[in-house]
């Protein structure tokens, strides 16, 4: 039942916002004290060299979810000025930028989905991680 | 009232897929002949030069708007595995995708919103040109 239902939820957008935001909140629940997850290397859960500006240590990775959850639920779209590699992404990609407007759209509701999936995931290998830590057996 | 409210709802997500969704109901229900649009250049309302692949009259635009509407109100992410330029701009993008998650998360949510908005004044234009041409006065 559940890859049934898993097959059928996987191509949802709206439904990769709320299943992030819920894997979110149980980890907030989990990890009572995030602390813990200060100076942990984050190479295990995340690839910490393309990560590097923003977390570079457990405890970033898990503000990072955190914040992105906060937008995730606010529905709102964030002020990137102080985002400077988000401009090096839309510098590249000006050219591409007049390309067919729903090549576009779907490009971006693709680019969208799949890194809820991703963060999704990382944030489940996080609170796992910070169970090893604790010593509880999942 | 109106510029603050616009200024609000800006830059939220959530609101420009719904405010498409409605244009292009709105679009549907005053285009009550859409074979009028047959062999009207798309020039105009559309940069043809850039959506050559797709449509290349309005009639093409008018249907194409009417499908990412579908999209839209599905929820769901198509697949894209006959829309070639998708894989052009993802291939193109190959060596940015590795880039920090929460970059990865602004740039889509900020292009979608972008894409999203500028479909919404695209259908807009489409049902002022149809009105033209049925001759109409806004």
């Amino acid at each position: 039942m559940q890859s049934a239902e898993s097959k059928f939820n996987k191509k949802s957008l709206l439904l990769a916002l709320r299943r992030y935001s819920s894997t979110i909140n149980d980890m907030e629940k989990t990890i009572l004290l995030p602390s813990l997850l200060r100076d942990v290397p984050a190479d295990e859960v995340w690839d910490c060299e393309a990560a590097e500006e923003s977390c570079c240590d457990l405890y970033g990775n898990y503000l990072m979810l955190k914040a992105i959850r906060n937008i995730v639920e606010s529905g709102l779209v964030p002020l990137d000025d102080h985002k400077a590699k988000n401009n090096t992404l839309n510098k590249t990609l000006e050219p591409l930028l007049d390309t067919d407007p729903e090549v576009l759209f779907r490009f971006h509701l693709s680019g969208l989905f799949s890194v809820m999936s991703d963060l999704t995931k990382k944030s489940q290998s996080l609170t796992d991680k910070y169970m090893d830590i604790i010593g509880v057996a999942k």
